[in-house]
């Protein structure tokens, strides 16, 4: 229990102050006891909380723009999956020193993401400690288009945007000592979250989720939030070049980090979502359908024989 | 980079679903991507997030049913300050390993306070990783009436709450190796937050601020904020019987931790100040004037001499 370096810390804290969009909502913004906002009538508050922390989530050596980037991304994933449109982001930095550099570059990848995103930054806390990272993002959605994981019903068609297992393929070669290409590479360390898709798909989609965790287990928390089942075609997985001469169904399936939606929609909206993907520039495909006859989880293989026969027995991809 | 322990830490969040008191404003609580919160029209929303590290803000092995009490009670001091309505909690809680009984403790203390003060959990994040704890609080206010550092004028005069030192004292018994007695002590680890007195200074109050970093340093961010200097009357500070036994004007000065509410307001309002005081069963204690002219803290001893020449001079404090 020491003494705060505070001089040295507030300094750090200057590095913040102001950082992302300007926005005319932030009333009281980085500087008092607390920031105060408006939230407009009509619309709820959507809240997500994540933490990185070094060595779990991220290389303790990665480059710090990227992981600036990502502290921001991951948090607007999780608003993209709720539909919701992103407003204000608080940062808890826990750092082992102060380092300028690693600092100005870490607040120039968050904070060219916010801005990006019409996100401001408008609290935090800098303390010192093991490198660890705490971003809440706060983002405004009417409560009655919000896309939640419980609205999932028989015959829904369930889609994924993007490709999937190209970050748990950067990963593994990272891990295995290989230096995965630069897009590869891309796709795990700057993913893109799927923000104006979330915002598109109110009242189109019936459920949302994102890809943190990989499909089986994100789709499996739809399920269970829904009370139904479901069937996935695996031979239409949306697959990256590098994932599909893998031939490595574990990737897609169990490949964390992917950050891309995955949604439920009644087949009498796949035209118009088709549409969307196209507007939106993002790839946009069909691979399962829900079931209503029980709570498990299939996996067709291509040649119509099942992968896995229960839920459970995806359990072992967890570690993959 | 590891991978979670995805099912252990999924376990760890279920100790805190649900945490806290009911309330009809939570749309949807712990459980998907995002919490949704319905915030009234006419409010705005009082956000502030403070990190706590192992070591650096509590020592590795304190009680973790004080340290889930403190966690809260620091942000529920924030929102004090603000005058605001506390609401809404997030938790990110890193942890080196499972430990059912530390967190079934730790749990108690939080939920026990958030109850006591009408806050529910809403949402979180688990994750593997030195002891480090972030806790988001958000709560209500009108913003015409919110309590902010830069309201102070020249002629207020300054109040603090309860009394001063406290906390600094049973932190340096302990350092000492020594046991400070039980009501000592529970000014550091159990902090009172003064929720009802910032609620009740709305509208009183010029400005505010919590007194996490000492009176110095705190009342140094309202004079700066407020473009105002302020005399301090050292023989008026309220002192408990073991800092007054110390004759050390450090431990009220510069000592942090104490949470207690500093506050400026118009000597007209002296009498209904004391009369809430009484109201709430919470001494308040005039302890100084602002002044117009400069910017400096003057802190007079109750010989009428100066302890310190200018701000700069209080620095020294700092790590005392």
């Amino acid at each position: 229990m020491t003494v705060e370096p505070g001089a040295e810390f507030a300094l750090i804290g200057a590095h913040f102050a102001g950082l992302g969009a300007a926005r005319e909502d932030v009333l009281l913004g980085v500087g008092d006891d607390c920031a105060l906002l408006r939230v407009p009538p009509g619309q709820s508050l959507a809240v997500s909380l994540d933490t990185l922390v070094a060595g779990v989530h991220f290389f303790p050596d990665c480059d710090p723009h990227a992981l600036g980037h990502k502290t921001l991304a991951v948090s607007l994933s999780d608003l993209a999956a709720m539909g919701a449109e992103p407003a204000w982001a608080t940062l808890a930095l826990t750092l082992p020193a102060s380092d300028p550099a690693w600092l100005a570059a870490f607040a120039a990848g968050l904070g060219e993401l916010a801005r990006a995103h019409g996100v401001r930054l408008v609290g935090g806390d800098t303390t010192r400690g093991p490198l660890t990272i705490t971003l809440q993002l706060q983002g405004l959605v009417p409560p009655e288009s919000a896309l939640r994981r419980d609205g999932a019903r028989a015959g829904d068609r369930i889609w994924v945007s993007g490709t999937l297992g190209d970050a748990a393929l950067a990963l593994a070669e990272l891990q295995a000592g290989r230096d995965p290409d630069a897009a590869l590479r891309a796709r795990l360390e700057r993913p893109t979250p799927r923000v104006a898709l979330g915002r598109a798909l109110r009242g189109v989609a019936s459920a949302a989720i994102d890809l943190s965790d990989g499909l089986v287990a994100d789709l499996g928390h739809v399920l269970a939030a829904s009370g139904v089942g479901a069937e996935l075609q695996l031979g239409a997985l949306p697959l990256g070049e590098a994932v599909a001469t893998r031939a490595d169904w574990s990737l897609a399936l169990a490949g964390g980090d992917d950050y891309e939606l995955c949604f439920c929609a009644p087949p009498g909206r796949d035209g118009e979502i088709l549409a969307l993907g196209q507007r939106l520039g993002c790839r946009l495909t069909p691979v399962g359908i829900i079931r209503g006859d029980g709570d498990a989880l299939r996996c067709l293989l291509p040649d119509g024989t099942e992968l896995n026969p229960t839920r459970k027995g995806y359990d072992h991809f967890a570690g993959a």
